[in-house]
Parts: structure tokens; C-alpha cells; sequence
């Protein structure tokens, strides 16, 4: 199987290199915006393209990842795309999930290819573990935590004050929350019980720090409803302390059954990553796979990882699964 | 969706339940190897067969949940029922599940239908986990783990001692091997540094029970490799603490990713159950589900839960999970 790159930040860097893992797959071409002779990548031998050039590589890919954010590339890439390949992305806006899956669906089922899109940990096998919970416990509630990890919006949203030179912002989980729903008693928790806010900021000198702690803390949605702290550090201890990917969450579902509903249960999956961006690469190398099996198959148009049944990840035969995993 | 009960034991009683959380179904039937005037169900109105009636009802039926044991009951049951019925069952005896499955598949391809063995949670939602974990980190340990819970096949082996007269006993799994799990060191462990055995037994009058005690802890197979602990209680004690169906476990995988596969990655799946039938119950149902719409898209013979795509377990439409789940 022939996978194409198109982008080269860090979640191409985690396609790369979850590809070495994986026998049955091969890296065939890497296209980027930049100049391509400006482009080292690490496998060896694989021509590193300029992205306007892709139709012309179509016929060397089975399956092309899109590595772009959400924001504004993918919207219009993965459709685009999609026009000319098998593709998979990680589109990650919760709320305009509906809209991108309409459009890459349209372009797919028009142009005969299959898409997956929001591939990745949530949206991906966090949405997994939401589906599969709420089926078999269907009256219940659901608690998806997240952290500790760095969250690059709220990072974002910290840098854009005046007198910040650089800073991150981790997502904690409140640690009694997490065992009071691992304990089945069902709290109703507000956004301040789930999660604090930790920021490192490095200012600028002369910067006034009492202002920049302020400004970040009463910043309306990103850190106003919930307990933030602020910590002023030198650009070394930022350099030295906090170049960290690492990332994480817990997804729960507690519920009842029985006749009278007496008996309760907690199903948790939690994940702890080191690297955020490595680890979606890989779980988008596994839906690659997935992909270019049904497409062989005949399947056309949009899917997401709720669509796809879990033995189609696996390079292993249906025989293999049920001796040595089932 | 009408769903037939084939067997009304501990299990089918969860599925009678179950059935009353899922608004999309209903309890068609129930066929019983006792005779029908002394079986008396919870739900109104549903006819109590006795099993061998159970071919005259077939257009009444769409899903026909087998609720008997792996051992012996099973593995003739569902290959029959299969040439007559979409089935569903809960085989658990993973060394044969193979044999079983080539048995189902044949029966129900030659019929024209469409057959799940092995729901449950494990097999069944465990091993969703280890496939998916699997897929993802392909370079990793796996870790499965179970308790605390009662194990059926080691209370049966107790009881079978001479001078006992009730037994129980509880898998538990070693914290200190979870722990180093959970942190990444990726332990070797052996069979008794996973799970000690906790016996609770009421012996007969006069027996001997240092005797006992060495028999059950000398026991092959089923105590020898476990540090195992056996507390003598009286009648009264073992009703009053030791009448419950709780259980659980918990699956991990472990892996590492990037170019000197220098990031490790820790993914755990866990489940705590009030009642173990009632859950594996829920599960099943779930999955009788998607086996009834897969069938009326036209799919035939023996499936896992590794073949079905998530989203036919689920009542909600692809736009509303995609809505709301993903």
C-alpha cells in the first residue's frame, strides 16, 4: 500500500515514521507548500514534491493523508482532494464535523473514491469509545476528560497578549472529579470542576505581569470559567520544561441495568501519550489501511472511524484476529 | 426489531431486561428446556415456548438470542438454530472459538443467514480494545486483566472437593502489577504476579479443613500457579456476602512510536459491573442490533465483533451520532 503525505509539520513527521512500523505499507511521495529542495525528510529515497504538483503523482498513491489544521486547510483541501484520491484527515472541529463530512462525501461519491475524515484520539478513539458505551448502556452519562496535556488553541489564545513572548497552556483534569465518576456517582460537574488551566508565560521585559495574569485569566471561553494559574518563567525554563507533546484524556461511561435498575457500571478508557502528534499519526496509518481495503472492496464516498468495521485496521487475517485476539 | 430468548437463565433475564432499555426492540418469545408452565418471565404479554417448538416460531422472530454454556450447549445450539434463525451467542471458551466459528459460518451461509458469536466483554469488548490497541501501536505489550470477580470454572472446581458444601472464588488482580502496567515499564509478569485467587468456603460438618485448604491451593491448572487464600465461613456468611455478580478487569496496551521509537504510549480500557450478566446481556443486545440491519443489507454468515462497523450498533442515525459522538 502506496501512502502519500501532503503537508509536512509535525503530524507528517508521525505518518513518517508509524509507516516504518507497519510492513505492508510504504511511503511513496511527500508534498509540501514549502520549496521542496528546503525539505529533508527521514525516509530515505522518497521524492519530496511542491503541493501543486499532486495530480500528477495520483497514480504512485492509494491512500493520501492530509496533514493540515482544521481551521482553514482542511476545509478546503480534503474536498478538493478528494476530487483526485482516496484521502484521510484529521479534521478536529467538533462542531463543523457535519458540514466538512457533507462536502468530502460529495466530492468522493462524484470523483468514485473513499475519504475518512476526523481521524485521530478525539475526535477518533475517543468518538469510538462514546459510540460503543452508549450503546450497550444506553441510559447513562458521559464524562470525556482531557490532559494533562498541552492544547495549542489556549497556547494561542496566551501569546496574543501584549508584553507575551511565548507561552503554553496544559489542560488538567480535576483529579476528585475523575474519581467521582470512576466511583458511579454520577456528579453533575460544571466546566470549573472538570478541568484547571496551567500557564507558562515568558514576558517581555518591562512587560507588566500583574496586567498579563489578568488578561489571561478573565479571557471570556478560553480561561474565564475555570481555576487558571500563571506562571512566570525565564525563556531557558521554557525551552528546558515545557517543549513537551505529551497529551492524554479519559473517556467514561457509567450506567444502569437490571429491572429496576439497581446495578450500575463504569466503563473507562483512558489514554497517556507522549507524543500527541505520533500517536494520531498512527491511528491515522491504521484507518489508511482500512481505507484502501474498502475502497478495493467497492466502498465509495465519506466515512469516520464509526463506519468502519475494527477488523479492517488490521493487517492480520480474519482467521488471525479470532485465534490470537478475540 | 422482535428478538426471541432461546434459554432463561441468569443471562437471558439480563437480555429480558435490556431489551426494556432500547426502545427500537422487543421481546418476541422465550424458549425454555423446562417445562413453559413453570417458567414465569417479567415482560407482559410474551409467550414462554418450550425449546423445541422453537422452528415453528421463525417468522416471529428476527434475532434469536442463545443464552446457553460454552461448554456443552453452545456449540451444538448455534450451528442448529443458525440454519433456522439469525442468531446471536456469547461463546466464551477462546480456545475453541475457531472451531466454533467455522461451524456457524457453514450453517448459516448454507441457510441464508447471518450469525455473532462470542458477544460479551470478554470475548467481546475486550477484545475491541486489544484489536484497536493493537492496530495503532503495533510495536507494544498487551495486558489483560480480570476482577475483581467470581469465576465460575474455579467455584465449580471447589465445590467439587470432598467436605464442601458451598464455594466461591474471586479473581483479583495484583495493584502493583496494574501500577507498573499503567506507568509504562512494561513488566513480565507471570501468572501469579497478575492475579492472586480469594476462596470463600462453607464446609461440611467435621470435614477437614486443613485439607481442604491444600487441595484447593494444590490444586493444577486452577490454583497451583496463584498465591491463593481460602477463608472457611458458615451458611449464613456466604448468603449474606458472597451472593454477588459483580466483575470486571481491565486491558492494556503499551507501545512505543517515532523515528527511535522514543515516545511510549500507554492505552487502558477498564470495566467495573455491578452484574456480569446483566452487562454481557447489554452487549449482545447491542450487537443484535447490527446483525439484523446488516442482514436486511444483505449480509450472510458467521460474524465477531471484529467485522461489524460500530455505528449499526447504535438506534441514532450516521448524521446524529456524527452530530453528537464523534
Amino acid at each position: 500500500m502506496r501512502i502519500g503525505i501532503y503537508g509536512y509539520g509535525n503530524l507528517a513527521r508521525g505518518i513518517e515514521s508509524s509507516i516504518t512500523q507497519n510492513a505492508d505499507l510504504e511511503l511513496a511521495a511527500v508534498f509540501t507548500r514549502r520549496d521542496p529542495a528546503t525539505v529533508k525528510i527521514k525516509t530515505p529515497n522518497v521524492p519530496v514534491y511542491k503541493n501543486d504538483e499532486v495530480i500528477s503523482h495520483k497514480d504512485e498513491i492509494d491512500v493520501l493523508i492530509i496533514c493540515g489544521g482544521s481551521a482553514t486547510d482542511l476545509p478546503v483541501m480534503t474536498p478538493e482532494l478528494a476530487k483526485n484520491f482516496n484521502v484521510v484527515d484529521s479534521f478536529d472541529t467538533h462542531a463543523n464535523i457535519r458540514e466538512h463530512f457533507a462536502n468530502v462525501d460529495a466530492a468522493a461519491k462524484d470523483s468514485d473514491h473513499i475519504a475518512l475524515i476526523s481521524a485521530g484520539w478525539d475526535p477518533g478513539m475517543f468518538s469510538l469509545n462514546r459510540l460503543y458505551a452508549n450503546c450497550i448502556l444506553p441510559e447513562g452519562n458521559d464524562y470525556t476528560f482531557w490532559g494533562r496535556g498541552v492544547s495549542q488553541g489556549h497556547s494561542d489564545a496566551i501569546r496574543r497578549i501584549e508584553g507575551v513572548k511565548n507561552g503554553k497552556q496544559y489542560t488538567v483534569p480535576v483529579e476528585a472529579a475523575l474519581q467521582a465518576v470512576r466511583a458511579g456517582e454520577n456528579p453533575e460537574l460544571t466546566t470549573r470542576q472538570k478541568h484547571t488551566r496551567e500557564c507558562y508565560v515568558v514576558a517581555e521585559e518591562g512587560a507588566d505581569l500583574a496586567r498579563i495574569e489578568n488578561e489571561i485569566k478573565t479571557m471570556p471561553n478560553y480561561f474565564a470559567d475555570y481555576d487558571t494559574t500563571v506562571h512566570f518563567i525565564s525563556e531557558e525554563e521554557f525551552a528546558r520544561d515545557h517543549s513537551g507533546i505529551a497529551h492524554g484524556g479519559f473517556v467514561f461511561r457509567t450506567g444502569v441495568t437490571g429491572w429496576e435498575r439497581e446495578n450500575k457500571h463504569v466503563i473507562e478508557y483512558s489514554l497517556k501519550l507522549d507524543s500527541n502528534p505520533e500517536f494520531t499519526a498512527s491511528v491515522i496509518v491504521a484507518y489508511a489501511r482500512a481505507i484502501d481495503r474498502l475502497y478495493k472492496e467497492g466502498s465509495r464516498g465519506c466515512k469516520t472511524v464509526f463506519d468502519i468495521a475494527p477488523a479492517y485496521l488490521s493487517p492480520l487475517s480474519g482467521d488471525e484476529l479470532r485465534a490470537h485476539l478475540l
